[in-house]
């Protein structure tokens, strides 16, 4: 399995416009082959801090998620809102601890 | 490192009273030997879920974390909120790809 953690900045007024830009590439990666979970989320002490979190069920499901349409979309919203800073990270799991 | 996953399901309306216990959990966790990452937020779709993210330098360090003061205090304002589910898992991480 392939877990997936990363961050975006935008300005934080501009996440009311993010959100259904959010809710669409969401909505339609959770429907992709291999997806586990794709979840963004809103920091809860940093404005403007998106974190991302995905797990997939190997590398050829996210290597597919990079060429969807629905990707592109929320890339090209991404550049009209403005991203300040970005780091997504892609991990192979190894041992799993149920915490 | 170990790369730690999940989330919590919270009463939506419980946010605002549960954002002082994560500020206080998370500015003392980060502060922790071993703590790479440490951030919760807030899911942009679906309200009331908290979403957990977290990197250790190592299963030790994470070890020590569940054993702070500052955790059992979260834990404590977790169950005065009221916690209706709850998935935090762990995994040592394995080939990694920036994206």
């Amino acid at each position: 399995m392939i877990v997936v953690i990363g961050y975006l900045k935008i300005p934080p007024e501009k996440m009311v416009l993010a959100k259904p830009a959010i809710r669409a590439v969401v909505t339609a990666t959770l429907k992709e082959p291999g997806c586990l979970l794709y979840a963004f989320s809103e920091d809860a002490i940093e404005p403007g801090t998106i974190r991302i979190a995905e797990k997939w069920d190997g590398w050829d499901a996210l290597k597919a998620h990079g060429a969807m349409a629905h990707l592109a979309a929320w890339r090209a919203a991404l550049k009209e809102i403005g991203v300040s800073d970005r780091e997504v990270i892609a991990y192979e799991a190894g041992e799993t601890r149920t915490l």
